[in-house]
């Protein structure tokens, strides 16, 4: 059904079709599932209400999002079938610029999706894709859906888990990881349950953050812990709600 | 991917998990596109903003929209594929009160889904489904985009529209036809195009408009024209848009 469609950068939806465009490439390489193009509608209609724009708030929580991710021991970015779909080359950029791994995790496990997500990411630049040894369990989770890597995110103190479920985004947070997440309603479990709550499309989410890793990158450690601990996460989330609320209907 | 599920009725998300489970049958059932599964979930993060309930201003809009399907003189409710997947039995009831025609109209027709549609909505109970001999077209739009019945949609003067597209939407307002549409998004084009915008999910919609028919059938014509006279578009989209925007996000 999907079309390799080129869209012009200059046309006015072009961040919108391209998306589109990529969420139905998805589904046809078996990424996607029903519910991930459900998702994704749910996404699309918060982002409407945003303005579709990186809000200043969201690209503060961004920024710490950034400064947790550089001061791990042990950072993972957390990559499902719509993040593998939406945004393969921006996950392995910013990877790279935190020095994250990278690990496919599923609500709906199945070994072929698994597979295919990892082929889709090494295609798009990704070394090694964690997620398919599954020789460790989150607790609180059926076993299915608790299946992790027993080196990626079972050992990781800092995860980054864009569109994420709300159950595996609260054991994941009970666990005591420090927990950043990516979802475009501030209402949803998941972005109560993180430490710092990105209210933002991960289509301009992922790309912002590797650049403030460039930047960041440069400062000390003091710098970055001192940005970590002025975050304040539900001033985050209602500054959210409050630009949604006061978005215009156009 | 989808399993028959017995969803309790008195289960807190009855509501919303029979609704994915239709979507996810019509998926099943060659009904329902990947268009259609985003659309769902958009429409599901508006309904979420609205509290997932039948607000006064949409319950009065439904009214009305009844009135003008009562005093049409060839009234028909479009059918698209998640209208047949999500409220086969409720359209083909709201039909059957109103006296309405039923007619299949897609955004992406095929020959096999227009036929999947029919044969699902004649399973519940429909006893003629047109659209499919698409023997006229509505000006201003593509080919196929365009093709509906003459003795249907075409010959129509009051058009029940649930979930159409904002070119559509605009396209039939355009011939002169009164335009009935249930849409989440107040801020849609569809609703902006339509005499009756009812700001509403359609399944609790076209169930609580065959309630409204059964009552209205009883009242002579000056009733029911000045239920249509006092009705304000733009206040009910207002009222819709307050009600999105000071719902509680829990």
């Amino acid at each position: 059904m999907s079309k390799h469609v080129d869209v012009p950068e200059d046309h006015p939806r072009y961040e919108s079709l391209l998306t589109r465009h990529r969420i139905e490439a998805g589904v046809d390489k078996g990424i996607t599932s029903r519910q991930g193009l459900i998702a994704q509608g749910r996404g699309e209609a918060f982002d409407y209400l945003l303005g579709e724009r990186t809000t200043d708030s969201a690209d503060a929580a961004e920024r710490v999002a950034v400064a947790h991710l550089l001061l791990a021991e042990h950072a993972v970015l957390s990559v499902n079938g719509n993040v593998a779909a939406l945004a393969p080359a921006e996950t392995v950029e910013l990877a790279e610029a935190t020095g994250a791994d990278i690990e496919v995790n599923l609500f709906n496990r199945t070994e072929e999706r698994m597979q295919a997500i990892a082929d889709h990411l090494r295609e798009h630049g990704a070394r090694e894709v964690k997620g398919l040894t599954a020789d460790a369990r989150i607790s609180g989770l059926s076993h299915e859906r608790g299946k992790v890597d027993a080196d990626g995110i079972y050992d990781a103190d800092v995860v980054l888990v864009p569109l994420e479920d709300g159950d595996r985004a609260e054991a994941l947070a009970e666990m005591g990881k420090t927990e950043l997440v990516v979802d475009l309603n501030p209402g949803s479990r998941s972005a109560r349950a993180a430490a710092v709550p990105i209210v933002d499309n991960i289509v301009r989410a992922l790309p912002n953050m590797t650049k403030h890793a460039q930047e960041l990158a440069q400062e000390d450690e003091a710098t970055l812990r001192e940005l970590v601990e002025g975050f304040d996460a539900q001033a985050a989330l209602d500054e959210a709600e409050r630009e949604i609320r006061t978005g215009t209907f156009e």
